[in-house]
């Protein structure tokens, strides 16, 4: 993953800023067991189905999601083929945008939004603010993988629905999502696309079942605390300079 | 700090792997709440002791060591004028070996090893087995800031003493140090540097005091525990999707 990343930031789709907060990302996981927790697990069977049954269901991606999910997003878009793809860049150049679309459309995507975005999420400074009229804009459910905290926060003050991805259980995007999901973007990505497969081939309508979000990222707290007091636990060994 | 790094990355000294790896370090080094613990400030003075003692204490030097705390490294170097202060690259490449020479010299740092490593580490694969001779081949006291996991262990199974700078205490170089330092590289450089001028103007004999590698690690893992479950208390919050 950090070869891939490496990769992608020399090819300019990832941006310094990006590697940092990927190496973030990591550290949180590394809390995580590098897994996907079974609270985890719950939260993204809860968001395939609040895409499944969202009638104008969006999925953001920025250069760090098109370097390592791309083929997982082109996945949720053949299993649920009204679903907006749109490209969301927090450091905007019009060179990332066509990167990030060329990202997507090779792995698969037919249409993507967000090249040309045309209106700005209001009260939300900076080039993060545009978004495109047909996505974005006017979805019901957003599914934003690692989003800065304001979008997040900007997105839900307009009414609508986020499911984040954030390995970071205390940031600001996982605390304000309707439904933070607490997992690695490739695995949780994965596992939508998988679940929306499942819900399209069952042609069943879905109950929109609530979800606890702060019991979720308590949970994931708790996953964070037991593992650190397990790696705390060990027998003493003293060293000394063996010269 | 970050825009320091993302300079010293377009300038070729950092590569996209030292980003990721400092974003890594962010994280645990905001649990632990940006500040030398108490338990990291012992660690920090025992090392400056080892080195005092050594016979030939050397410094490793990669890029974001030199990009953040290239001066430092010079105030170590000033202090105790026999340690060795060695190139270390992970990813080594003529052109970034010289860069960080450079930057260590315009820092004040006399004498610079490593650039012509000539020989190498055994049983460790790729460039990074790389060592100088004078140096951190022959060694008996390594200070090893921001280490590979694999050359920590590598240098301590030729019965070298490792002190490590490393802010992830379940990293395998803080697993595997004899001295592991759990804290950010510019604190705790500097740290060791004070110690070290002190100890240089007491001119009296060093007693090597034993270090309880395990004990240090597990205080580490207490505290971001504690600052963890601290940011966590919060109340209920059920959410449904609102669309």
């Amino acid at each position: 993953m950090r070869r891939t990343l490496a990769e992608a930031h020399r090819s300019g789709l990832i941006v310094p800023e990006g590697l940092i907060a990927h190496g973030r990302g990591e550290a949180f996981d590394y809390f995580l067991g590098e897994r996907t927790t079974p609270s985890a697990r719950r939260a993204e069977r809860t968001a395939a189905e609040w895409l499944f049954s969202a009638r104008r269901p969006v999925v953001s991606v920025n250069g760090n999601v098109a370097a390592l999910a791309a083929a997982e997003v082109a996945r949720i878009a053949r299993a649920l083929p009204r679903v907006g793809v749109e490209v969301n860049l927090f450091h905007r150049t019009p060179a990332r945008v066509r990167q990030v679309a060329r990202a997507l459309r090779e792995a698969g995507v037919r249409e993507v939004l967000g090249v040309r975005a045309s209106v700005r999420i209001p009260r939300l400074p900076s080039d993060r603010a545009w978004v495109d009229r047909r996505g974005l804009y006017r979805a019901d459910v957003c599914l934003v993988p690692l989003e800065d905290g304001d979008r997040a926060a900007a997105l839900r003050a307009r009414g609508q629905t986020v499911i984040s991805v954030d390995l970071n259980p205390l940031s600001r995007t996982s605390q304000t999502a309707d439904l933070p999901i607490v997992d690695e973007v490739v695995r949780a990505l994965g596992h939508i696309a998988g679940d929306l497969e499942r819900l399209a081939a069952a042609r069943r309508t879905i109950r929109r079942r609530p979800f606890d979000a702060r019991a979720a990222l308590a949970e994931a707290l708790r996953t964070i605390d037991r593992r650190l007091m397990q790696a705390a636990r060990g027998r003493p060994r003293k060293s000394r300079p063996r010269s």
